[in-house]
């Protein structure tokens, strides 16, 4: 049996070179098939690659030969990866890809072409790199009613939060760091501004509740406004600042799902993930809660996900898994701001005992944060539980000057 | 397609509760095959019971019946569990079980078993209850060398642990809440003698590495002799003391397995683990490490694995889902007394500086670590990685009277 690999960066290049090491030990053993690779699809020259003779520019090549039943998808982006990867279903091959872009935006429609033409379009890369978890949601925890996935998604966004926590350095000074280290790319803006955790997010979502979910519904927000106050206001509550993808199924129905900083306690099992590492949490009705811990990214880490993939689709050449999800639903997603929720708030204030009284006049049972060195124009607290939409009313009506909104989790 | 559930225990009642509130909504969707219940194995009468018609205490019928695909044990012990699911695979049924004393005594004859007739025999609810790492283990880490396993697989003695670190309650204590809590069994020699562990870490250390591992060939010790100064030693040193069970493949393809009380740092994900939970972590070698997190057993957490089991031979009813491990092979387990280890001290003495000045030049290297109303009669160090058994010949060499060894992880 042979295969392609279509995208020789990071990824497709960890999944050469894991495949390679591991064919004879480990691969052919356990899907008794000798696999083998055949192309690597790619428009960059890699001359000096021991797989040079591999190399080819033309998809047309992979999409023609017959010999060819596994096709990776490692490109990222949307285009050309969705013709390619259509186009490969479409001719009776089995595609496994890590681009969780490509998963988050066209997820149901490929799902769709794999179950026509009876192959498999597997994913497990594209959340959390090599942590397993879209094959322990679809079939370990295949008893539950799963009510709720929350984790971290996204390694930059942590190093730089672990960064900022343990070390006192400002958003700026890590993110820095971040990319000296090649953890952030020059625009870290996918990074920062939420939008990778939001599709991750997004596939779990889909996977979990059983419907497509698409990035653009949901109510994204990225950690470059945390401030070191922010941070320190997090320790004296007990726990710690992280960014959080969650999402929920709610008593109507929908799901809440949204992407934003959060207040996490810290015996929670995500407060202890830190730099690089990604922690998703699973509720489920049997189960209670499960937490998935590892590197989230890599070369490697991600390829072990890729070439588990390989081997699945190897071991069922000759029938379809059963995976998927369903088609998008309309008002799927429930409107953040009508779900309840518990927020810190730290705000500039021009008067500290009389603004503090009305604040507990119109939102009661709020409780006070302090910090060293605050003066007296700042004011933090955390609220109880309350609609979003309507604490922010409130808030808004309060002679503060916010500084920082961030949402309060109970884990 | 039916089924039958051997056993109406804490987990066979369970997945009877399970199977039956999910039958609709999950299972038959997700198998696209509508399971059925047809008989429950049980020697107790339960009048009572909802399903009090599918009572019978005549294996043979369920042996006999050839509507029944799929076999649940959750009986327990060996006999007549060995028997019992030996006969259904002979018969050409699935298996299904969560008996880790089963599958680690006969794992590799039952999968053998279930090879030879087409079938599957799968047991993720053996180790972890309802997390999923058997799964996980063998299917999404399976493109890595797994370099070592190392867990907290048993929830009895981990609350007893917290208890100990959290409330400072001595080990009988502890134990006699556990036992309350309905957490301990009346004679608990199972769990806190490290039986119940070393049985789940053969199961994994036979799946992660391949071939059958023993208990008996497993040095194995308990939490019993673990004493309140120990713990404060261990704060100290800046961890916490867990009962881990631990498989390593060595240098020379031997495999170092044990299960034994140990140091672990407070930065170690097993570290927070508390109570009940159950965490394993997996090092491999493209994946780095990852950690599997949750209920380690309990009624509902233990049948979402086994129902989970269900769905996925409903699911390959057809063909056999390639699983299973090696034959047993003679010393494959390394003697851990030829294991290099850093292991903690505490120990009696008569006079605490030339003791000390003895230590130090028996054992260069030890770090001497200090607790509160330590006596001067008292000494506790931990000593430099060296093989276990000259670091204990050297101990014994000391004018040592010891009280407490424990291992050091590295975790």
């Amino acid at each position: 049996m042979q295969i392609a690999v279509m995208g020789y960066g990071i990824v497709g290049s960890g999944v050469v070179e894991l495949f390679e090491k591991h064919k004879q030990s480990i691969i052919s053993k356990s899907t008794q098939n000798d696999l083998m690779l055949k192309y690597i699809l790619e428009i960059r020259d890699f001359p000096d690659s021991p797989y040079y003779s591999l190399f080819t520019k033309d998809f047309n090549k992979i999409l023609i030969d017959d010999d060819i039943k596994i096709v990776v998808e490692t490109m990222g982006g949307l285009n050309p990866a969705y013709e390619y990867v259509s186009a490969c279903l479409r001719a009776g091959k089995h595609v496994v890809s890590s681009n969780k872009e490509l998963v988050a935006t066209y997820g149901y429609e490929l799902l769709k072409l794999a179950d026509e033409n009876n192959v498999n379009f597997l994913f497990e890369a594209s959340v959390g790199g090599g942590i397993p978890i879209i094959r322990p949601i679809n079939q370990c925890l295949a008893a539950n009613e799963i009510d709720e996935i929350a984790g971290i998604l996204n390694g930059t966004t942590n190093f730089i939060l672990t960064k900022m926590f343990g070390e006192n350095m400002s958003f700026d000074d890590a993110l820095k760091l971040a990319q000296e280290k090649g953890f952030a790319e020059k625009d870290p803006s996918a990074d920062v501004d939420g939008i990778d955790s939001c599709r991750k997010i997004c596939i779990l979502a889909s996977l979990g509740f059983g419907n497509h979910i698409y990035p653009k519904d949901i109510h994204t927000e990225g950690i470059s406004s945390i401030k070191l106050e922010d941070i320190e206001y997090a320790k004296s509550w007990g726990g710690t600042i992280k960014l959080i993808g969650k999402a929920k199924i709610l008593d109507n129905g929908k799901i809440n799902i949204i992407v934003s900083p959060a207040f996490v306690q810290n015996h929670s099992q995500l407060a202890n993930a830190d730099d690089v590492f990604n922690a998703i949490l699973v509720r489920g009705d049997a189960i209670g809660e499960v937490v998935f811990y590892g590197r989230g990214a890599g070369k490697l880490p991600t390829a072990s996900a890729v070439v588990a993939d390989i081997i699945d689709c190897a071991k069922h050449n000759s029938g379809k898994k059963s995976f998927g999800w369903g088609i998008p639903i309309d008002n799927y997603v429930e409107n953040h701001l009508n779900v309840p929720v518990s927020l810190y708030v730290r705000a500039q204030i021009s008067d500290f005992l009389s603004t503090l009284a009305a604040v507990e006049d119109v939102i009661p049972g709020v409780v006070i944060l302090k910090r060293k060195d605050a003066g007296s124009d700042e004011l933090a607290f955390v609220t109880p539980v309350e609609k979003e939409g309507s604490l922010r009313e409130k808030l808004n009506s309060l002679p503060l000057n916010l500084l920082s909104v961030i949402r309060v989790t109970d884990y």
